[in-house]
């Protein structure tokens, strides 16, 4: 990407000056931006207010004395172009358009507004939209949601959709799901999401990239912007629209085309792209490669507290691509000792319910998971914690104390599996959002804290854990053969 | 079944009294059962104790004057046949052996220890496990766990791991899982899945079976049990084990022959069983079949507030062999009334968020439910509704009030779908475990309770509403080629 062009992206991500252009007292961006650092450098415009929150209302942009580089228009769609059309003459660099009844609609009437904005904006003005969320950026304070964080991460997002842009937001609050920038881009009438990737691909800030994409007007671009930017550095994209149905469907949610899901199954591939199946992939991938070493191969240990789950989750990794080596005597002799015979099975999966609930003595979770961290032909060791609920059962009041401490012990074994052994170490813990057991929410609340915090990877179920392992599998891959 | 085997299995599920052998203050098996019904007609057995939780503890069974049908068995593995014996001098009629350390084991002295086992009960004495959870019926008040409901269901369960029983007690408090009578069976010495599939399907209070199933001794006995079954009731299953690494873990943790993965499909398939994937597939698919009739056919309406979600459920539903129909341009002139153009989609799926927040006047989503179930093509509807994030943010406390009249109009809609229209309805809600959002979590809970109270199966994510909606067509094509 050209400097000039990745200066002019970087004004509307790291913009000095902001301006709300359709603020009031009940709009979202209006409270979002007032609740992050930019709202020093904030700016409202709508001429049915005197004040907003106790802050002047500028009839036009035009009447602000400080300059303006991003401007979020979010105003009835026949006022959009007059508002656009001010930014211009302010000398605003980007403008993001959060309102819709553009080309999505399908109608005449819409199709023709785009293109007149299109038309508008081009050599003068960057629009982001129209249709879409907009940008976040917790380094400058942009968001699109009160309820986003402002921890400043690495990970950044590229998203068509609005929901799945939301979606992230959240995952920032309760997943390890730390943003550098994202943009939520719509209908595409000129930033489009080769621009995003590239300059997110030279973005110092972002170390990973997430792409939910539907559809694409120049796909000769977007190929050479995917290669651009996973050629810099890990990038992971859900494709909507993959089938029939889904393809006509994306078509009239952005209005773009979509093509078929070979087509882009194939560039994808051809690009060094790691291709996921839905939307918690596309989180549960992003976060994993943001914390995690890559896999060296395919082989998995599973230390479970259930043989049914032991079983079960068998048949999921050979499923994904996986496998699951037996460990070797020597391992299980060692194991031997610290495992009960009796309802437990020793090989891998390592099934012993009775290591979970070892707060003293030898023969606990750290043992284990430094025995099984040796095993050559293991690569990645996925620890299923999803006991809390017998703990408290079984322990009452004391279940904090203790998981606290086991949870301590556990994590210098993950540390070491991690750190000495070089092996991806992913950690679950379900908790059934419904669950009528204080108990057990507060403490898997703070088990996946404790885990978070310790830079590990937690999925909310051995599923998700199975199939993020067996995309840092194909990245793995990826990347081995384009070296 | 013998009507002879059908009361023998019945005194077991439906016993006079029940003894604890084992008993003991901390011990599961006493607080479970003491916590029940069955806490007038219950025992404890144990030499240590002269009484346990302020009730008098036997030193053995056989003083007990009145009669015991079941007695549950948690003694050290070699006590474990004494225990048996003495049960046998009471004329006891069926045990539950909990105690592991048996053939699971896979060492010489616990494959003999079950070997004695067997010989000493054959025709003498009916005997569930060992290394299990045993059995679970709130009709008589047997329970495993303290903290399974007392709530009569129609649901059957036969569960070879003892988690995956336990998983479907929790799924009682949290879901609409109903349960009339649940065995988690370990490694069957005596009693094998054909026996309790045979009871199950003989049994009134059932009106379907889940299952899972490792592996089986006798094959043939097994394939005319599930076909005995599924002749009389619809049987679901999930069986562990169908790759080479999941039948060599299985066969470790039961015990027994696990057989090839095409080896068991077809025999499902043959016997006109349902075979699902995961462990949450069985959940929903036994509830929705609990609750709903079957689709007449695989063509999917979605009613959703995303187009994201959209474009992407699109995608499921055609990867899981259904169809999403557009709709009739006479439906889409109807739907045009309420739905505005710009940002919505309105063929199929219909993905307008601004309904969802629509409380009064016309155009709300019980409108939309009656117009998407006047569409011939359409056999079952997904109603997407996991917005409630988003809802406390614009209403603040405003919101529990809003929810609950946007909930009773769109149940109404949903009942007319359903009984009117005949159409298979699915709600979807989902909520983030780990959300600090404390009112989206009452309102999360207080509106799935008021679903699941008017009969609707719900959902916990999108994903899973698709993958049930294709088991409950693949069981309809199943009915449909047995009649």
């Amino acid at each position: 990407m050209s400097t000039s062009i990745f200066n002019e992206l970087n004004s509307i991500f790291m913009p000095r000056n902001v301006a709300v252009i359709g603020a009031s007292p009940r709009d979202n961006y209006t409270y979002s931006l007032m609740g992050t650092k930019i709202r020093d450098r904030l700016f409202f415009v709508n001429p049915n207010y005197e004040e907003v929150l106790g802050r002047k209302s500028y009839a036009s942009i035009l009447d602000i004395a400080e300059p303006v580089d991003y401007a979020v228009i979010a105003v009835p769609a026949q006022f959009v172009l007059g508002a656009v059309s001010d930014c211009i003459g302010k000398g605003v660099r980007g403008v993001h358009i959060f309102t819709s009844g553009f080309s999505e609609t399908g109608l005449p009437d819409g199709i023709r507004l785009e293109k007149e904005l299109a038309d508008l904006a081009l050599g003068k003005i960057r629009v982001i939209g129209p249709n879409c969320m907009g940008s976040y950026c917790p380094k400058s304070g942009l968001s699109f949601n009160p309820a986003s964080t402002n921890v400043e991460g690495s990970i950044g997002v590229i998203s068509q959709s609005g929901t799945f842009a939301q979606i992230f937001v959240y995952a920032g609050r309760t997943m390890n799901m730390k943003i550098s920038k994202m943009v939520s881009y719509g209908n595409a009438v000129d930033l489009d999401c080769p621009d995003f990737l590239e300059y997110l691909a030279d973005d110092p800030d972002t170390s990973v990239i997430a792409l939910y994409i539907e559809g694409i007007k120049d796909g000769k671009r977007l190929r050479s912007a995917l290669e651009y930017a996973s050629n810099k550095k890990p990038l992971v994209a859900l494709k909507g629209g993959v089938t029939g149905a889904g393809g006509r469907i994306a078509a009239s949610h952005t209005g773009s085309m979509a093509g078929t899901g070979q087509t882009w199954s194939t560039m994808f591939n051809q690009s060094g792209v790691v291709q996921v199946d839905d939307i918690d992939d596309l989180l549960n991938t992003t976060i994993t490669i943001s914390t995690s070493k890559l896999p060296l191969g395919t082989g998995v240990a599973i230390v479970t507290y259930s043989g049914g789950f032991a079983v079960v989750q068998s048949d999921m990794c050979v499923k994904a691509g996986l496998q699951v080596p037996q460990f070797s005597q020597k391992a299980i002799d060692k194991l031997r000792k610290f495992v009960p015979a009796a309802g437990t099975m020793i090989g891998n999966p390592l099934d012993s319910w009775q290591l979970f609930y070892r707060y003293s003595g030898e023969g606990r979770l750290s043992d284990v998971l430094r025995i099984v961290s040796g095993e050559k032909p293991i690569d990645t060791i996925i620890l299923q914690f999803d006991i809390i609920r017998f703990m408290t059962m079984m322990w009452g009041e004391g279940a904090e104390e203790n998981l606290t401490t086991i949870a301590a012990d556990f994590l210098a074994g993950c540390r070491y599996a991690r750190d000495e052994a070089g092996k991806l170490v992913m950690i679950t813990i379900a908790l059934d959002p419904y669950t009528d057991n204080e108990m057990e929410r507060r403490l898997s609340i703070m088990l996946k804290k404790m885990c978070e915090e310790a830079g590990f990877p937690v999925c909310q179920s051995l599923k998700e854990a199975v199939r993020t392992v067996s995309y840092m599998c194909r990245y793995a891959t990826i990347r081995d053969n384009r070296l």
